[in-house]
This record gives structure tokens, C-alpha cells and sequence, in this order.
């Protein structure tokens, strides 16, 4: 990652892409989010989705594990080029999540993050606060989900 | 479920508890947040968490499993008094959610949810509008999760 006084306002991640298999679904739905329209095709046929579709905190962690992978790729890319790395915190949480469409069975959602804050942080000594929004768009280019979420980054070390 | 004019600002409901275990951490972090301190204890100890916690997606999910299971056994208690049962309809998405405190190996979080808004809703007939504050407070007291997510809750029909 780059210090915070190198990320600018605008910039956005390509974080990545991935297709929601039934089994995927229903794997994670049956785990945590055991609604009938998340689990059984037939129900799901005759509920107001009309079809199988993913449970949205589904769809929002694999966003998360998109974007960690996303940062490892860069952190390698970094340090393959002798370039330090700065340090990336926790997110504090989130906001105004949206689930805009159902994400039905072999949709392919295309998850993209947009620099819209940067600021210093007053608890946290060396650390800034980024805040991006994150989407996701499916196949039809229509958002499915989107997200506001703030992280602490390293500052630029003190010369 | 309750019509939603049988619904009062206020209400609150006790959701459910969770214990959170170190391979169950894991397993949730390794598949959707493998941030090293999620899934490696001795990484975790080295970082500013001081110890292995859980992602704040585990936290959130496990909130929806409960809530499901609650919402059941709701429907079933009605049922079998013979009341008539309100249909619930998605989450529209969530809204300041905030991580709070990390979840570590071993604690217990309690959650809940209160009812902080009842009103019509224009988009959908039949059918209105609940949102709830949820939050998770750990086993000494102090909140772990919260958030606020709105939901289609059926209206009474009308006679």
C-alpha cells in the first residue's frame, strides 16, 4: 500500500471479479443466512426474487477477500520493485451499505473501490483515515452492491 | 413476525449469543478476510490486537444467522397459538456499522436489536418499513458491533 499522503481523492482499485456458483450460495447461506430464497431453488422460484440469489453479507465478504487479496498483490508488487510499503489498519466499520440488485446464480460481480476521503487521524499517531466506496457490478452492468468503508494507513515517515 | 402496526418504536429483541472459537475464527477468515490476524495466532499477538480476533464480517454474519433462527422461532410460537404471522420481507442494506472492540478467541457476544423506526412504504403496497439498531456486547460489557439495517415488514390487510 501507499503512504497516505500518496493516495489521492478519486483513485480507484480494480479489487476483482467473481462468479456466485448455487453451491457456493447455498454454502454460505446455510452457514449464516439460512433464508429459504438463499438455499432452496424451488422456494426461491416462487419468493418475490424469483430465483436463488446470494445473501448479501455473501456478496460483502467476498469483497473482502477480493480486496485482501487485491492488497497482497500489491504489497508484492512493492516490494518486488525495492519500494516500502506502508502499513494498512482495520477497517473501523462501515456505511450506507446498499444492496441495490439480488445476485442470482452465475452472476458475475465486478468489485471496484474509489478513493473518496483521506485525513489525518487524531487517535492514532503515524496513521491516517482513507475512506473509500466500493461497488459491485454485474454482468448487465448493474450495481449490486455498494459501500462506504474507512481503514487506517500508514503516514509517510518523518524525514 | 408482527404486523408492522403492531410494531413499537422501542421494542427490542434478544437476538441471540455467540461464542467465538479459535478454528472457527479461522475457518471464517481463511475462505473470506485472511488478514494474518484473523488466522495466525502468533501474527496476531505481534499485531496491534495483541491476539487473534475475528473479522468484523464473522461478527456481522454470525448477527444474521442468529437473527434468522430468532425470526423462526417467532413464527413457530405464533403458529402454534394460532396467531397470524406477518410476512418479512430483505434487508434493503445497513447503515452505520461500526466495529467497536475486537471479538478474541473465546468471548461470548450477546446480541440485540430494537426497533428505532416503523413507517409506509411507497415503493412496496402491502408492505412496510422497520429499521432496527442491532448491536453485540461482549461478556464485559462492552459493544463489540452495531448498526442499523431497515427492512419490509407486511402491513395488517386490511379488513
Amino acid at each position: 500500500m501507499k503512504y497516505l499522503e500518496d493516495i489521492a481523492v478519486g483513485e480507484t482499485y480494480a479489487v476483482g471479479r467473481y462468479t456466485f456458483g448455487a453451491d457456493d450460495i447455498k454454502a454460505f447461506a446455510r452457514r449464516f443466512d439460512p433464508q429459504l430464497f438463499h438455499i432452496d431453488e424451488d422456494a426461491a422460484a416462487a419468493s418475490h426474487f424469483g430465483g436463488l440469489c446470494a445473501s448479501g453479507w455473501h456478496t460483502a465478504s467476498i469483497w473482502m477477500r477480493l480486496m485482501v487479496d487485491y492488497r497482497r498483490r500489491i504489497v508484492e508488487a512493492a516490494r518486488a520493485q525495492g519500494e516500502p510499503v506502508a502499513s494498512i489498519g482495520p477497517a473501523l466499520g462501515f456505511r450506507e451499505l446498499k444492496w441495490l440488485k439480488p445476485v442470482y446464480v452465475g452472476d458475475t460481480v465486478d468489485y471496484k473501490s474509489e478513493v473518496v476521503e483521506t485525513r489525518a487521524s487524531g487517535s492514532r499517531p503515524g496513521f491516517g483515515l482513507m475512506t473509500i466506496r466500493s461497488t459491485g457490478v454485474n454482468q448487465n452492468g448493474e450495481e449490486v452492491i455498494s459501500f462506504l468503508s474507512t481503514t487506517f494507513v500508514e503516514r509517510r515517515p518523518q524525514q
